[in-house]
């Protein structure tokens, strides 16, 4: 549950870190950035605040901003219908983020979870730092949390339909609540 | 056809572009920027510089760097087998580019075409300055041209196969050849 005044205070955060990035947003825009909590109510600990560029049937593309060490709780994106799953590719823009996927656990990780540890069963390490991308198909389970700076990504992907997305932690509700 | 210094050349301008838009592409993406003269051999008039990010059976992300005054000729997206025919969004990231596509002919339109008019047969005019975008769908005809200063364009649309575009100058050849 976020307050008007709080989102208002992290879009202007969001817009400020695409502004460090090189990346122009809109006024309209920066007023349609959505501020993600998940419904934990922590946002700085585990949060995303993301712009969506262009979202039709076929494809997206959206930007991230990320505050420093924040976390983008584990979720995989399953078939929907005729859609067989979202596809997703990061590109970092700025900062650097630790993105954890499927596969072989890395030695000596470089993130902890934020919360119930239990909620993050993948620990296949990748390090995006800026130009350096990275492509999950779709069903893979999957996590990133910022470095110490903060990081802005840019997202490419299919059609994103994040109300379907699948959260390991069952507590998360994707779909952000407002209070007024 | 161009030659491998112009090419050297040009990617470094286009790398150039990029990073006067905010945008970091690393070494290994710099040498594999695209050098496109559309087989006419006037590059500055005709021309674009390409940048593939990812491109998928699904998704596709470009960067697009603009000489000034350039023109990426008309053309569309055919369906291909299974696939509709690509469906692209452009959004200005630095400088402006004025976008042509199908519809009502715009009354004074601020470009003229390079060369050979009779291959431009769209005229409804869309400005796109730092931070506008624009979508369109398969099959239609389109084209665009940077401003004074150069543009650089983001490109996000659904899989890309160059080969198959239909450029209505039947001389154009998309794919670029390179003389040693």
């Amino acid at each position: 549950m976020l307050a008007r005044e709080e989102i208002l205070r992290r879009q202007r955060q969001a817009s400020d870190l695409f502004c460090k990035a090189g990346i122009y947003v809109t006024p309209k825009e920066q007023a349609q950035i959505e501020i993600a909590d998940f419904g934990l109510g922590e946002f700085e600990k585990t949060g995303l605040a993301v712009l969506v560029y262009v979202n039709t049937d076929r494809c997206c593309a959206k930007e991230l901003a990320m505050c420093p060490g924040q976390t983008c709780p584990e979720h995989m994106h399953p078939p929907v219908e005729n859609d067989p799953g979202k596809e997703e590719t990061f590109r970092c823009r700025w900062g650097t983020v630790f993105l954890y996927v499927a596969g072989e656990a890395t030695k000596d990780v470089a993130c902890q979870p934020p919360g119930d540890t239990s909620a993050y069963s993948v620990w296949h390490e990748i390090l995006l730092k800026k130009g350096d991308q990275y492509t999950i198909g779709p069903e893979t389970l999957h996590w990133f949390q910022a470095g110490s700076q903060g990081a802005v990504v840019s997202e490419f992907s299919t059609r994103s339909t994040d109300e379907n997305d699948i959260f390991t932690d069952r507590i998360i509700q994707r779909m952000t609540k407002i209070c007024d």
